[in-house]
């Protein structure tokens, strides 16, 4: 791979994607293996730093939390932020499931910690499935070790693996660049693909990078990109008990530190967005049942928060996304879900266009040609743009389609 | 009918269904043509009192609100609510129309309000269908002359027809009673059935009675029984451009006019609210796709308000509805969809009930009869019970299952 000349050694060349095989950032392992928690196939993951590492991290804004999530939350905050490995389980969302539940998702990342002697609150656990059942420590017991002996350079395919649920594709991606003169890496997986409505922390998305960047700066890059992309996607409108999203840094580049908003820190910004932003894009690609990826965007709105939400209830309305299911030019539905979401503008200067055709100029319907139109609403990515002439902000929001298949999946996911 | 006794002359008997064929309350008429806004069948309907009549009425409050629900708003405040006639049209919502959508509105009202010989502002026009359409005014010349010569007391049934779009069943119920000594007599219409999430104000519903009511008290009794059934209910969680419920009173009947929070007044209340309750009702039964009827109910809640952001929260949510289409106990969604609500509470807390089936006790998975609860899932109405142990206030939600049927009516809505 060509890397592009870096100007007085400092970071600011292009982010290049990493093709085929993804090796994890120096100093990182990982691993995907079976452990019977799903019927077949990986569903334990298992990614660890070498070396102690920053962490900053993202929960679900649900008021019900599985019991990984306060464990995690509680470890970090023990851990100061140091942490040393995260343990993901799929088939199994350990929500629910009171204070055994709690004691199990601890006693599991104990035994990763043991395994790996590392601190007991330096193991991250996080869980995804089925709300209401207790994880299986016996099961954990026999897994882990196994999980350990796996680690391996080339493991984070596994990883992306194993966290899958209803999803039908693995989602990784990993980008590399010079920073002050060293290669960094910064890889990332994700998992959807139902209960997806990210609300200040996101579904399952985990992120490693062999980056030195100091715990203030790694937690406002993270923030930054997370809300631009895994916050800004939508598949069914529900927020998951079990979502989290988190980048663990562990300086292996060796680098100069980041630690102020340098040029370095905005290279490495732009490198984190560009994982973030395609993970966040694969989780809707792959949404339960999608046929389209829709990208709603409210332009000329007063707030980047009133675009959002307006561009939220857009993406969230079934009657909208069973109109782009079924290429149905039916664009008053997509009015007419920007106008109850609560955010107040006036209708009669609204302009609306279904990728370069207007629909709907000054509130009035617009004499298109329909024959047009529904050609761009069959098309693979439908761009709805709004135009609100009320201010200066946007806002985009990422969304797929509401398809039978939806239905198929989530009237018989338990049974 | 065999109309109980009344205690000292004053209104306090039961409201009693009128089975059968539904004769209008006294001094109203209505009518039911075809006007061709709908391929096939009565699409115009018009509701008249032969008197001047107290008219309350509450609208959408989505942004983007059509011309028929501007012209009805300026309409009542010009004849202060002294209302004669509403004009309905369905298969045109003539919303997103600009300003010939007003004057069109504006026009039809008039040519129905010329032909009765009443006021202009006298005749409320609301419309259902497809956004964006301009209503055809021709269509209106045509058919409003014969919409009159149509009039009878026996015209409910057909203008409930004729407001249907894709509504399987008409909706229309009437009861009657004594009120101070008279027979008074309550009658409604309603639509579904779907773009429905009401929000203070409804759907499409037009309630008519002689009751002797006074504008004050009527709007007091009209707003109360709405927020406990119109806006109580959700199929898709869309609230339409369209939205409108309205009650006519024309003191036909004759009694002493109801004029403050007295006996009578609670009595015509309790009527009210029985015929807002059965159309609600039908509504949700009669919801797109719906295969089942979910009545969600939160209790020991803070607020009346609290409980109802969650019971909408869990009714809305599409992995609820789709476990619910395919009895499939994953009640751990109904929780979720509870927590991601925006209203605080304390997971710990909260119990579960499915029907008489208790599936989580004090935030932890119940100790439940899969088969048992199961067999509850595949009842016609499935009542879900959060007892969130916090207050005294409650709330009830009605909502159907989100099917496949459901997919296929709004994928191909206009095409």
């Amino acid at each position: 791979m060509a890397l592009h000349t870096v100007k007085n050694g400092m970071g600011s060349g292009t982010w290049h994607e990493i093709q085929g095989e993804i090796p994890a950032p120096k100093g990182f392992r990982a691993s995907g293996v079976s452990s019977g928690f799903k019927k077949h196939g990986e569903d334990l993951a298992l990614i660890v730093s070498e070396r102690e590492a920053h962490c900053a991290a993202l929960f679900t804004t649900n008021q019900v939390k599985a019991a990984p999530i306060l464990v995690s939350q509680a470890s970090l905050k023990k851990s100061q932020n140091n942490i040393r490995a995260i343990l993901v389980n799929a088939g199994c969302a350990n929500a629910c499931t009171g204070k055994k539940g709690l004691e199990v998702a601890l006693a599991s990342a104990k035994l990763a910690a043991k395994e790996l002697r590392v601190g007991a609150s330096q193991v991250l656990p996080a869980s995804t499935g089925v709300i209401g059942k207790l994880l299986d420590l016996e099961k954990m017991k026999r897994a882990i070790p196994f999980a350990v002996q796996s680690l391996s350079p080339w493991g984070l395919a596994n990883a992306a693996r194993a966290i899958m649920t209803t999803d039908i594709i693995p989602k990784i991606y990993s980008v590399k660049s010079l920073v002050a003169g060293r290669e960094v890496t910064i890889a990332g997986i994700a998992k959807g693909s139902g209960m997806i409505n990210p609300s200040l922390a996101t579904m399952l998305s985990f992120i490693v990078t062999d980056a030195a960047i100091n715990q203030k700066m790694l937690e406002m890059a993270f923030n930054r990109c997370v809300e631009k992309t895994f916050n800004s996607i939508t598949v069914d409108g529900d927020t998951s008990t079990n979502d989290m999203a988190a980048i663990i840094a562990n300086g292996g580049s060796g680098h100069r530190m980041i630690s102020s908003e340098s040029a370095e820190y905005d290279h490495f910004s732009s490198g984190l967005m560009k994982v973030c932003d395609r993970l966040a894009r694969s989780i809707v690609h792959d949404g339960e049942g999608a046929t389209r990826f829709v990208e709603v965007t409210i332009k000329q709105a007063r707030s980047y928060l009133e675009a959002k939400q307006i561009a939220k209830a857009i993406a969230n309305s079934p009657l909208v996304k069973t109109a782009v299911y079924g290429s149905d030019v039916n664009w008053g539905r997509i009015i007419c879900a920007a106008g109850h979401s609560g955010v107040a503008f006036d209708p009669d200067l609204v302009d609306l266009y279904i990728n370069k055709q207007c629909v709907m100029k000054r509130g009035a319907a617009h004499n298109f040609n329909l024959q047009k139109v529904r050609e761009e609403f069959k098309q693979p990515h439908i761009q709805v743009s709004l135009f609100l002439h009320q201010g200066k902000q946007g806002a985009s929001v990422w969304t797929c389609d509401l398809s039978h298949e939806y239905i198929t999946i989530n009237s018989t996911y338990t049974t």
